[in-house]
């Protein structure tokens, strides 16, 4: 895995859907005659078919049927919502937009459920929504990252608009389209400098070497998004072959399958599935993925609808692959990545390595409202193999091992020197990366020590700083540095290293 | 102010409404035809008047209207709202309760209005409403406190159920009707004592000096509850009187009045008007006490309703008292209490002593809807005098004093020995107790440094503990009730000493 690339394809490709994590395993199934499940990806306008094992069926009537059959009962019950709107209407002390008391109504109905995964999508969220599942976005086609407080470029993606305008990795962005991004949180800056295909964005460069500033136009285009990473590594003369899925999108299985038959062109001798930190995302796209490693005969998921009723998904799969396999996932994989972990070991035998899954045992379906809003309701449990529900749970891994501490430190921001004495959060922070970087601080609960001076002055002398034992700006910004160059070192990634370890064990 | 009296009283007052703080200014206006503002208390069933200066109507037949007129137009606009509950009750993954759907859609119209204190209030939350603004309440009538984890009887009120069954200071309930209250937090034990006017509550009793637990039966009736409490102070030779009102309920105003004019027959030289922690109630109640210091001529107070209308109220007043006044206030003072230390402020020009107040500028109505249930709906801004909203940023005091530290401690609870070099909130909490002791803890941020052990081995001697420089359950429940009787202590509480200084000072 690379932590680098997930953090920042992270947030280039979910920067517009922010805080959804695991909220995206959503597909339309329609219940025929024959009691047969078929599936449907659910975007209303192009109802594109993601079906697996039978054909797909446009299922909008149903839910009009819905509506005619219930309508007459309502009128009574819900008049008790008219009259609450036409007193807030008329008597609250400011003025009221209709349309934000409709949505909140519904939105409050949904809040009843109790269930996050249950939403109301305007217009605009939908798209946003649509966005999250398709394989592509509009903006410049470029990895960035916070360095010392500066939205950097890390690397333009190959053939992208950023690449032939000339953006270079390191070149510092200082301002977008006039507006300084100074102090602008790199989420924020992100959505700046994406928009809609065929506008023009001007970014500000800081390019490092380049005395005056550079001033470079860029054309936006779609962008496609990359949700498969491929590589190979050796392990005591075996060959093992890595899958990374950071999401399950439109494009999604079709990119693991072609990546996997070229691994396995490379008589690869076992295969890691990493996906840790993927939120999930389309339904199908787990379904294909497993349809290559779940054999026929063991139904590899189970749905459950509000009447109890199961419905068992089987793969059409001969028989097993010939090398070992074992799935990566941590507290980050939920949803479509829990199906895939859930069936690789309980219907495949498969390792887990890693930490316990997020735990969303649920289906979303986005049910057009025709305005072009939706309820994005959980319309069915999914259940593993075995049948168990693993919603707040998650999934255990076989094999439990953690990453080190020091991967999940927060940014250092020093306003005022940290010094002996003092007790805070930000010396806990401080003293876990000199902890992950091999110097011992005495303890990390944020009071600054004799033992954590020491330390610091051990780590500004091996780092050619004024050796002073206390943390200013410039010997907070070369730990933040130090630790996220030991982060970006894939020999660090202890939960990797097991996988592979697990890998070639038997 | 007897600190002690107001945290029980707020706790037998307050407990079947906590967590509505300073949302109980709840009046009906109506609008007549000369443009006269008449008031009338909000309860639905028995229309009590509290009318100002004014005569009072019923207003239930303006909302019939209001009703009957947007109706029509609400048809086209809401079918989204129908459509959205048809969906959730056909689609959602579990059944769904009607009611509790439509009460979410009520309240979620509400969530978009961004005001705390615009809520939905089904048929209980009314009745706890009521009881809120009411001057009574249902139970055995006694003050009670929480005395090293035991819920303990501080003195029963005169006259009442608990006096009469033989109830003394010191008791501690044991259980409540056969059930062990034993680690249940004072909240919830109150609330099982208090019950209907009629019925009788069984309390075990462990009575000190007595070797076997008591069981006493008391027969609950309906407790008139004290608002308003009285007093007088010699300050250099001269007589203060101290009025202090905890909240603005249906008799606080007669009850100010009439223990007032006791004040003034006592020849008092100077009046302290202590509000600190009151959370507000009936606009009526700040109006009628008002009306005994503010001149004719100033108005004491506006509203401001939804279309920018504003309405000044001025009382019948003819000249303010001839001795001093100052009002005592601090962070809890809301609503009502924030009307009345305006109205001294600007309009009487009388002093604030204490804190900045809590910033309430709103005032609510319970529209009923007809099935018992109302909408708590805010429908009029007040403004002081002078025309300020002191929504969210409330009055400043012209005299600024806090209180010390250690008033605003937490309980002490010992899982763990507290030692040093340790580092935690709860040895911030202990070090801001021993601060306010008169020990020099050294620091005051959680960490346990020798000079805290120090001040902790110095509480223990002059405590008869055994000397040890940490702290187990023993030392921290001995901290707890010396903090507590430092704390009652008058003495210490240095907003009504200084209100005291400031009210002879001129």
């Amino acid at each position: 895995m690379n932590l680098k690339r997930r953090y920042l394809a992270a947030l280039l490709v979910f920067s517009m859907i922010l805080g959804g994590v695991a909220t995206y395993t959503a597909v339309q199934f329609i219940q025929t005659g024959t009691g047969q499940a078929q599936t449907q990806s659910n975007q209303e306008e192009s109802n594109k078919q993601a079906s697996t094992d039978g054909e797909a069926q446009s299922g909008d009537e149903s839910i009009g049927d819905v509506l005619d059959g219930l309508k007459e009962n309502n009128d009574g019950e819900l008049s008790k919502i008219d009259k609450a709107y036409s007193l807030i209407q008329e008597k609250y002390v400011k003025d009221t937009e209709s349309k934000e008391l409709i949505e909140g109504a519904i939105q409050g109905m949904l809040d009843t459920l109790e269930d996050p995964y249950s939403t109301y999508m305007d217009k605009e969220t939908m798209e946003q929504f649509n966005n999250s599942i398709s394989s592509s976005f509009e903006g410049i086609g470029t990895e960035v990252s916070m360095v010392d407080g500066r939205v950097t470029i890390v690397s333009p993606f190959k053939g992208s608009p950023a690449e032939e305008a000339g953006l270079k990795p390191k070149d510092q962005i200082v301002s977008v389209d006039g507006e300084s991004i100074e102090g602008m949180d790199l989420y924020d800056a992100v959505l700046k400098i994406r928009g809609e295909k065929g506008t023009t964005v001007s970014l500000e460069i800081d390019r490092p070497g380049v005395e005056e500033n550079l001033t470079i136009d860029v054309k936006r285009d779609t962008i496609p998004i990359e949700t498969v990473y491929s590589e190979t590594k050796e392990v005591n003369g075996k060959k093992a072959g890595v899958l990374e899925v950071t999401s399950f999108s439109e494009n999604t299985a079709a990119d693991f399958n072609k990546k996997l038959k070229e691994l396995e062109s490379k008589n690869i001798d076992g295969l890691v599935i990493d996906v840790r930190g993927n939120p999930g995302g389309l339904f199908t796209a787990a379904q294909d993925i497993l349809e290559n490693f779940i054999p026929k005969g063991t139904p590899y998921v189970q749905i459950e609808n509000s009447d109890g009723e199961k419905k068992r998904y089987v793969s059409n799969l001969e028989e097993k692959k010939g090398y070992p396999i074992v799935v990566l996932m941590d507290e980050g994989s939920a949803s479509a990545s829990e199906i895939l972990a859930g069936a690789m070991k309980e219907a495949g035998d498969y390792e887990l390595v890693g930490t316990n899954s997020f735990g969303k045992g649920t289906v979303q379906q986005a049910l057009p409202m025709g305005d072009g809003s939706n309820l994005k309701l959980t319309i069915y449990k999914w259940l593993t193999p075995d049948g168990n529900w693993i919603h707040e749970e998650g999934i255990k891994p076989t094999v439990k091992v953690e990453l080190p501490e020091f991967y999940y430190t927060n940014p250092v921001q020093i306003d005022k020197t940290l010094e002996y004495d003092m007790n805070n959060d930000k010396i806990a922070n401080v003293q876990k990366m000199l902890e992950g970087l091999g110097y011992d601080p005495g303890r990390k609960d944020g009071y600054f020590s004799k033992e954590t001076q020491a330390a610091v002055k051990q780590f500004q002398k091996e780092n050619d700083l004024k050796v002073t034992g206390t943390i200013n700006e410039d010997t907070g910004n070369k730990l933040q540095s130090s630790v996220v160059t030991k982060v970006q070192n894939k020999e660090n990634d202890t939960q990797m290293q097991k996988a592979l370890d697990v890998l070639f064990s038997k």
